[in-house]
């Protein structure tokens, strides 16, 4: 997504050009492509595929919708076992329409993922739960804290469910180090994805992910502090940046890969 | 804040009429006024002032920055007690120019209060420490929630540094209500304000603080969490919203009000 203006065969040819071992996909784009033909390609490539994004979306009320949301969360497993990856991102879900209780949507998404693990367990695929910032806490994810992500993923073993850290969602919060300690020491964390923290926010909020080095996180020192738990992983760069979006592709993945040596390391 | 279009005038003039009690002001318009005249006003119209907004601003690193800061605060502090208001509201300051140190930024707000907690204990003031949502961290408050708030305020007495409630920052966390109840417990809810959550943000993501009852927060659940600590108190409403300010103030004051009737009690 850091470089959605490329192909999917652009993007595989560029990964393997710049040493980038590993990528993240996004349903979006491999649909378009085609699920078998893109998971050929970046076999091909001698890619692996660190995550797909994304699954999630569990917290409406209507059992209609709820039925469609935990269908799609299937087809969104089975999707991550043909590209060969262990872990399907999920974006919580927000607030249904008219309803104030963050307590009752997040109870509802431990209903989903007591339907959903087992199902991911069979594939050989974990669910990595994603808290995100809490500026988006009413309308996409009412996940907002680390700690709140594995209050749901402990529920469930960690081979099936698990977290995201995610340096954007959780640089602000005193108690995140601790939480990752804790995703840690049981392995739950599924996936490791970086961005910086820049200002001001564009409209929406959504679109103004900091380059790495821009903004205000310390990532190494959050690099360190997922290692310091014993875990070994790709680390994923996720950039939703106008600004990168609106340049040409190659350079910002380029760009981006000497960031991560510089910033990161 | 709410009804900026309105003069000091209008605004008191505004609140009598319509039987709202108190009012929370802020530096700007009454410097504008003029201080001892704002004063005078207001009491003249037998309104309260429920707080002054804002000093704080404590982060700086440089020496000459700080002691400036400094001075502006006890400055801020002596306006409180000729405004007759028991309360200074605090926005702590976010990150300095190439910091990336959140924890650093929240011990030299605490150096600063050792110096300004005395000297507003003195003049009869309370210092109320605000935390701001987290997308705030980084450019204008390290302070991101209620239990930071109190980390920093539980190390003076609580007659002269508290926190301020304010349900927009603090709405999404789980971890609130209980800090609610433990600022209650030792009497350091020195404010209680009201806005609520609206999407999608504006850019700058300042100015987008929605209507009571037009967002996702159910104010009712956040008066009565407070009221439960045995709180008593004025409560202000507090909107930052440009379609607010666009509009008549009169109006909006008359909205507001009847609003914080319907969905607050």
């Amino acid at each position: 997504m850091t470089v959605k203006q490329l192909t999917l065969p652009e993007l595989t040819q560029a990964c393997a050009s710049l040493g980038v071992p590993a990528v993240g996909l996004w349903r979006e784009p491999v649909d378009a492509y085609g699920l078998e033909a893109a998971a050929k390609l970046v076999r091909d490539t001698g890619l692996a595929v660190t995550s797909l994004c994304r699954g999630g979306f569990l917290t409406a009320t209507d059992p209609a919708e709820r039925a469609r949301a935990l269908d799609d969360n299937r087809a969104a497993i089975d999707e991550a076992a043909t590209l060969g990856t262990d872990t399907l991102v999920l974006v919580s879900g927000g607030l249904p329409a008219g309803s104030r209780d963050l307590a009752a949507a997040r109870e509802r998404i431990a209903d989903a993922l007591a339907v959903l693990a087992p199902y991911a367990g069979e594939r050989g695929v974990r669910l990595a739960i994603e808290p995100l910032h809490p500026m988006y806490a009413a309308d996409r994810c009412v996940v907002s804290t680390l700690d709140q992500a594995l209050d749901l993923a402990e529920r469930f073993p960690a081979d099936q469910v698990g977290v995201v850290v995610d340096t954007y969602h959780i640089w602000w919060d005193d108690r995140a180090p601790a939480a990752v300690a804790r995703a840690g020491a049981s392995g739950r964390i599924h996936s490791f994805q970086l961005a910086d923290w820049t200002t001001p926010l564009p409209a929406g909020a959504l679109s103004g992910r900091g380059q790495l080095g821009d903004g205000a996180i310390d990532l190494r020192e959050w690099r360190e502090r997922v290692e310091a738990t014993g875990w070994t992983g790709f680390i994923e760069v996720e950039l939703f940046n106008d600004g990168l979006w609106a340049r040409d592709g190659v350079e910002v993945l380029e760009e981006t890969a000497g960031r991560f040596a510089d910033e990161v390391f």
